[in-house]
């Protein structure tokens, strides 16, 4: 992210970063045109311990300073349940999503890590945050969706300093995931280093919704997923 | 809260009840009609270990059983700095406010406590979300305007499930400071229990902005304040 000598310098963006496939390519998007400051949230779900693995191993690939990482615990999330992700009493739902929210959906939880980030932009003065969402993915998280990122712009536009301009952008909201991977791997995005299974923190299960669609979208752009998986996947 | 047998039960609301005067008062005002649960954030301000008793006090004087009180801790505040509440380096802004915006805002918090409201309300299915902003006090917060809260129902309706029908309601945003001391004081509502000094834990400073406010409301409403305060105010 060095400029060179005499070059403008790049503005600041944040980049909400979970350590899977969508905001790596996300930031690897985000880091052409801009210095990058890094979001991640530990909010108790299953695999916190493994994402947070794939931010500070994405992290350093992208030699994001310290100073630039910003890692929050949230711990209401825990306490509310309603999600698998973060009630262990709920069972993954596993396979594809049909037409209903799955029980991995986390009410509200994009608008509180969106929010976290811009209370920190306005502080450090970055123009743009990044968000990773994609709506193929999740038809039916409410806010997966463009609808929802303009409501957010709109709320940023009346709530911050009239002296700030943060926006909010999605540049892979409207793409499929096999698109994503291709599109990563243009960008030498470390697709290798990022995490995408809801279950298990040790070797990938190939059974969730999240690693089912992430095998797919592989297999579909024609290259070999290099993270590990249990054997009969 | 208990209803008459025969009675049709009261519907949910969550309160959000920092243990000061507004949303004492707030809290009385939605108890008229709701069945409460109440919302509490930790997020490293100076005086929390004071306004967490307060809220204790608050909640145990409306009878919340134990299982509708969410206390969450945040704490990103204080790692990303930026408000004289939560960053120790920076001094209180004393006081009345100008037309600038004081240093005791906190960058975007409002949202992010509203987040969790959402977040818990899909949980609990609770209708409404009350918070006590007040415009008057603060004109400048960008997060204390009707605009704002438009914005952020636009954004739940958008951002929730289509089942889910909640919103945020602000009954005192528009009523001067005086008039909420003796609406609060009508409804029964225990003001004494109260804190709201920005700056100290034992007895009230009377100097900070928040003091300076509530000093004069109690004074021109025609109510003597019942907490402590420095003599030498």
């Amino acid at each position: 992210m060095s400029t060179k000598t005499g070059s403008p310098r790049k503005k600041l963006a944040i980049v909400l970063l979970s350590g899977g496939l969508d905001s790596c390519v996300t930031l690897a998007i985000a880091s052409k045109e801009h210095e990058i400051a890094l979001l991640h949230a530990q909010y108790y779900q299953r695999t916190q311990s493994r994402e947070l693995i794939a931010f500070h191993k994405i992290a350093n690939h992208f030699k994001v300073p310290e100073d630039r990482i910003l890692i929050t615990e949230i711990d209401y999330l825990k306490k509310i349940g309603g999600s698998s992700l973060t009630d262990k009493n709920l069972p993954i739902d596993k396979g594809e999503t049909g037409s209903v929210i799955p029980n991995t959906y986390v009410p509200f939880r994009n608008t509180l890590l969106l929010s976290i980030a811009v209370s920190w932009a306005e502080v450090i003065e970055a123009e743009k945050i990044f968000i990773g969402a994609v709506q193929q993915d999740s038809p039916d998280y409410p806010d997966c969706r463009k609808e929802y990122y303009e409501a957010f712009n709109k709320l940023v536009e009346v709530g911050t300093k009239p002296s700030t301009h943060i926006q909010v952008v999605t540049p892979i909201i409207g793409m499929k995931k096999a698109d994503i991977v291709k599109r990563g791997i243009e960008l030498g995005a470390p697709l290798p280093l990022t995490w995408s299974c809801y279950e298990n923190n040790d070797m990938a299960c190939g059974q969730c919704n999240s690693c089912i669609l992430r095998l797919r979208a592989f297999e579909v752009a024609g290259y070999e997923d290099k993270i590990c998986y249990f054997e009969n996947v």
